[in-house]
């Protein structure tokens, strides 16, 4: 499914809001809002992580007037059981809603759907949310935190962040999103819970090879293109397989899980995951450099890995998923 | 979000695999599949689930030639933690995949959002999916099926089943989709999870008032009405409501969740509910109703609570969504 929309739509902005790891980390400067109680006050991590949600939408309409712009459309995710992060998070904002679940792919398949909505004219505006909170998560898919469980050395670290942004083909931005394609499930027998990024690599791979090949283009064809969280162990085997279709991703191919924490100085393994891993890097730092054209286009390729702790447990493998959409400064013809 | 499409969308065919309680109930005859073994042979209830879906799936192929067509997308959901027994279940597809997470609305999500994919030129075909399966379901949302913990009065029966339906823009076929509403979350502070009707009234109610209005229509405009899995309470609390705002729902006002059992002979509380309610019967049942022509049209309220067995236990109220597709067998002018 590639998408290639005739309208113009335009990110207009996006709202972080991100917790203390991320804030020490190298993007900590780039984000709206940072908090160090994980709990925001509330009775529980999840409660955390949907007020989290209810802040960074709040935070996002007093940047853009969209709550007082009609029709329009709110598309969330989280990685929490029945997605509950987003719609606790959201259930007050009186707007029509479609929950996703693509795991940490969420953020792209909500930019992804924000698109379907806009460019068949169901929407004028959307905005598109995703999160994720280290103790929600870790407490969901691995042990409770007070074990203090160690970590193998290819687990990564679940992102505390959220981002929420809107796209908009009513009113003119400087970020487009140019086209997208919809990630097919890719399942390489990986059964290890902690090397979430091989299980995602050849997701992330596939997604890729198939977007070049529909758009005719090549790896160098783009500032920067940035997976969502394959981490240090998945970035290098994405890069292999990629290599070996024919591929030289070059020294523009990145990834979020890499970018927002610093591997040498913080203890979390071989980096960043979890649907507000992508959010947060896009939301902060890379639609900033889109922005200011220091990048003139960007691919960006959420991964999500589709297991649950109940299919872990009963032996299965892990299958993934990558999206992809396509930003870029300027109007292509 | 209302969704009008201006090209023509056919929801061409659908396919349905139920289970036993399913059979015996007043809608047994038009499954296309039933089983007796819960387990459909698989080691789990879940991989039952998910190996349901995949025989649903390949059961549509079987009728409508889609595979061998280009440009298609699968779009699917469930009840399941992390919505594993659709991405298990179509892993093998080598389909583009959107996943959802509407709870029981997901069917009509699908609908909407397979809409959307075909109307904005993104895919010429999509295939959706929904479904429940009861062991599944009572096991994570509420207690192990050993306890045979006795159900409450307004309870309702998860339904065992799925349907897979394909939406197309280039082959034509009997009936169309015209349009769709997403719905916004309402939380009427229900806490009771044996009282999801309650918890669901309020965002049926909603959608189906924002729509009249959108459309300027009235219920008697409508061949047939149907929610998703109201059940037998929430179905009553939901004319109430409506009844309240102005419009009387008539006879041609029903649920899904009381077609598919007979509660005078079937042990079910207040109906059936799930993500496989809505589906079935509109698969098996209402679609067939459509194309024979028996009914005209056909507004489908897909209803969905978004709480998890957490939440509810972090004593949270539930907060609840309905999105509505309007099906027709002749084409409106």
């Amino acid at each position: 499914m590639f998408f290639q929309p005739k309208k113009k739509l335009y990110l207009l902005n996006c709202a972080t809001i991100a917790g203390k790891p991320e804030k020490e980390g190298p993007l900590g400067e780039y984000f709206d809002e940072c908090f160090e109680d994980m709990k925001l006050g509330q009775e529980s991590w999840e409660q955390a992580e949907s007020e989290m949600i209810r802040l960074c939408f709040d935070l996002l309409g007093k940047k853009e007037p969209f709550l007082t712009e009609k029709n329009g459309v709110l598309i969330g995710g989280d990685l929490m059981n029945q997605c509950t992060a987003s719609s606790f998070g959201l259930k007050n904002t009186n707007i029509p809603y479609l929950g996703l679940y693509g795991a940490c792919s969420t953020f792209v398949q909500g930019a992804l759907t924000a698109g379907l909505c806009l460019e068949s004219g169901a929407a004028s505006w959307a905005v598109f949310a995703a999160s994720s909170h280290f103790s929600t998560a870790e407490r969901q898919f691995r042990t409770p935190l007070e074990y203090g469980a160690q970590r193998s050395p290819t687990a990564q670290c679940t992102v505390t962040g959220c981002c929420t942004a809107q796209l908009s083909c009513e009113r003119k931005g400087d970020v487009q999103l140019i086209d997208g394609l919809a990630g097919i499930i890719r399942d390489g027998g990986i059964t290890d819970v902690s090397n979430m990024g091989a299980a995602m690599a050849p997701a992330a791979a596939d997604t890729l090879i198939r977007y070049f090949a529909t758009t005719k283009t090549s790896p160098s064809d783009y500032d920067l293109i940035a997976t969502g969280d394959l981490g240090y162990e998945g970035h290098l085997l994405s890069k292999e397989i990629l290599r070996g279709e024919g591929y030289d991703m070059g020294k523009n191919y990145t990834d979020c899980g890499l970018l927002i924490y610093d591997r040498e100085r913080q203890d979390v393994h071989c980096g960043g995951s979890g649907c507000g891993c992508s959010a947060l890097v896009f939301g902060a730092y890379l639609f900033g450099l889109l922005k200011e054209k220091q990048i003139r286009n960007l691919l960006l390729v959420g991964t999500g890995a589709l297991m649950s702790p109940l299919t872990l447990m009963q032996g299965l493998s892990i299958p993934a998923i990558a999206h992809l959409v396509h930003f870029c400064t300027e109007e292509e013809e």
